[in-house]
C-alpha cells in the first residue's frame, strides 16, 4: 500500500516544494533580470531567450526525502518546504557549477548555462543560486519553525555544502590520475553524493521534531542510500539496458569514467594491467564489448552489486532504528526500494 | 581621541578575528588537504607548495565595521567574532570567483588560484569557502548569541551575498558594453561593494543587541560609506598619486575601467565622443594625459568627489541616528573617516 500512499504524498507536496522555488527565485528588478533569468534557464522554467517555458525538470529526490522524514517523525511536512527548497536549489547550484568544470556541455538535453553565457556569468549565477538555497532555508520561521531547529537544519545543510565540495575537488583531480583505488572513490561519492541525501533526509527529521539520535539514524540511511544509488548508476553505466538507461551500452567505458567497476578492474591484480591498456585505445563497440568482458572476469560486477546490497541493508537498518516494524511499510522505504530497483 | 582607541580595539580584536578564521578553515583529513591548503594560500597562510607562510593580508576592513558596530551599540565584541570571520571569509569567496571570472592573474602581488590550479579547482575552492563563511556565522551560539538573533545576522548575510552577485553580474554585463549610464554604474556598486560593507556593520549591530531602527540606521551607515569608499577609489585611479597609490598615473584610463569618472566623461554631452575616440587608440602616457584633460574639462573630478561627499554625509547622518553627538568621536566614524581621507 505504500506505493499508492507515496504517490498521493508526493502528488500533495511536490506542487508545494515547486511554487515556493518559484517563490524564492522571483524578482522583479528589471536591471538584473537576466540574473534571474538564467536561473530560471537552469531550472527548467525559461527558454534561451529567457522566455518562460516549462521543459522537464530533476526527479526531486532529495527534497522528496527531506518532506517524507519529516512526515515519518510525526511532524507536519509544510514546516519542511523551506528545508526541501533549500536542498533542491542546492543541488541544482552544484549542477550549474559542475557543468563548468566539467565542461559538460548538456544537462537534461538543453545546452548548459556556461555554453550559453559563458563561463564568468554560469560561475556567478551558481553563486546567486547557492545564495538563493540558504534564503530558502532561513524562510523557514515564516512556516513556524523554531529558530533553534532552524539553525540545526542550517549547520546539517551548511555542512553538506562543505562535503559537496570536498568530493568534487576529489572527483576533480581523480580524472587527473591513472588509477584510484576503491576506497578512494568511496570517500569520493561520500562527499559529492551522499552526504546531501543524508543531509536531505536528517534535515527532515529535525523539522519533524527529532531527537539528536534519530537525526543520526536519519543522516546514516541517507547517506546509505546515496552510496547505493551512486553505485547502482555506476553498475548501470556499464551494464544497464540502453533502452531503458537512454545511453549507449557501455556508456561509462566510452567516457573512460572512473567508477566504481571500472577502478575495481584496474585495481585488479591479473586483469588490471590489460585491461587499463585496453582503455587506452580508442574505443568503439567492439572493444566495449571485451571491456566488458574483462570486466565480468574480474568480478567487477558481483563486487559493485555486493556493496549496493551492504549500503541498501545499511539504510534499511539505519532507518529501522527509528520506525521500528514499520520500517518497510513507510513511504520513505518505498521511496529508497523503488529507485533502487527502477532499472534491476 | 578616538584614533588610539580605535588602535587599542584593534589591537585586541584582529588577532581574536584571524584565530577564528584558522579554526573554521582548518581541516586534519589528508584526503582533502589540497582542497583546504588552497584556501590557505588564497588567505596568505600558505606557499604555493601549500606549506605554512605568511603573507600580507587584506585590510580587514569589513570585519572591524562588524565588531566596532557591535561595540558601539553596547554589545560586547567578542559575540560578533563569528559574524565578522563569516563576512572577511564571504569578502575573500567574492574575490577567488572575481578572479576568475575577470581573468585577474594577480592578486595581492602572488598568482591567483585559478591561475595556479586552474579554473574547475579555483570554482570549486570558492565555494568552500563560501561553505564556510556560513559555517563561521553559525558558530555564534558558543559565543553566546541567541538564536533569533543569529537568524536574524544570516538574513541580513545571505541577502548581501545575493546583491554580491547582483553586482558581479551588472559588472560583467556592463563590461561587453560601450558605455554605461552613471545611475546603472551606482546600482552596480551598490551590489558589489556597498551590500556587503552595509551588512558588516548591521550585522554587529545585530550581535550587540540593536533595534530593527538601529539596524537599519547602521545598514545605511554602511552602505553610504561603501559607495563613498568605491568612488573614492575611482577618483584615485585616474587622478591618485602614483607614489601612494602604487599604480600607474590614469591607471583606470590605461585599462579602460569603467568607473564613474570615466562613465561621466562619456556621457557628457559635448566631450563624450572624443574621449570615447580617444579611449578607442592604442593607450600610452601622452594619451592618458589628454584624457585627464578631457575629464578635468567635463568636470568629471568634481561630480565624482561631490557624490563622494553626499554619501560621507549620508553616512555621518545615518551614524548619527544612533549614536547622536557622540558619533564623530566614535571609533566607528574615526575608522570611515580615515579610511576616505587615507590618500587625501
Amino acid at each position: 500500500m505504500s506505493n499508492a500512499e507515496l504517490g498521493a504524498f508526493l502528488g500533495q507536496w511536490l506542487p508545494r516544494l515547486e511554487d515556493e522555488m518559484h517563490v524564492v527565485l522571483h524578482n522583479e528588478e528589471t536591471a538584473v533580470a537576466q540574473h534571474y533569468g538564467m536561473l530560471h534557464y537552469h531550472m527548467g522554467w525559461a527558454n534561451e531567450e529567457l522566455k518562460p517555458q516549462r521543459y522537464p525538470s530533476g526527479k526531486r529526490i532529495r527534497p522528496m526525502l527531506c518532506l517524507l522524514a519529516c512526515a515519518e517523525i510525526g511532524g507536519d511536512p509544510v514546516q519542511a518546504i523551506p528545508a526541501a527548497t533549500a536542498i533542491e536549489l542546492l543541488h541544482n547550484f552544484s549542477l550549474i557549477h559542475d557543468d563548468i568544470e566539467d565542461g559538460d556541455e548538456v544537462r537534461r538535453h538543453r545546452p548548459t548555462v556556461w555554453k550559453l553565457w559563458g563561463a564568468p556569468q554560469a560561475i556567478n549565477v551558481g553563486d546567486g543560486l547557492f545564495a538563493l538555497a540558504f534564503a530558502a532555508l532561513q524562510r523557514s520561521r515564516r512556516y513556524g519553525v523554531a529558530s533553534r531547529t532552524t539553525l540545526r537544519a542550517l549547520d546539517l545543510f551548511t555542512q553538506s555544502c562543505l562535503a559537496l565540495t570536498e568530493g568534487q575537488h576529489l572527483d576533480m583531480r581523480f580524472e587527473q590520475r591513472a588509477t584510484v583505488r576503491t576506497e578512494e572513490y568511496l570517500r569520493m561519492i561520500r562527499g559529492k553524493t551522499a552526504a546531501l541525501i543524508g543531509a536531505s533526509a536528517a534535515i527532515g527529521a529535525v523539522v519533524g521534531g527529532a531527537t539528536e539520535a534519530q537525526v543520526e539514524a536519519f543522516q546514516s540511511f541517507g547517506r546509505a542510500a546515496g552510496l547505493a544509488f551512486q553505485i547502482q548508476d555506476d553498475i548501470l553505466g556499464i551494464w544497464g539496458d540502453p533502452a531503458v538507461t537512454g545511453k549507449a551500452a557501455g556508456n561509462d567505458i566510452l567516457r573512460r569514467k572512473k567508477s566504481l567497476p571500472i577502478l575495481y578492474t584496474l585495481n585488479h591484480k591479473s586483469i588490471g594491467e590489460p585491461f587499463a591498456a585496453l582503455l587506452s585505445n580508442q574505443l568503439d563497440e567492439s572493444n566495449v564489448a571485451l571491456a566488458i568482458a574483462y570486466m565480468n572476469q574480474a568480478g567487477a560486477r558481483a563486487y559493485a552489486e555486493g556493496i549496493v546490497q551492504t549500503h541498501f541493508d545499511n539504510s534499511l537498518a539505519a532507518l529501522k532504528k527509528v520506525l521500528g516494524n514499520r520500517t518497510e511499510q513507510s513511504m520513505l522505504w518505498a521511496l529508497v526500494d523503488s529507485l533502487l530497483h527502477r532499472q534491476a
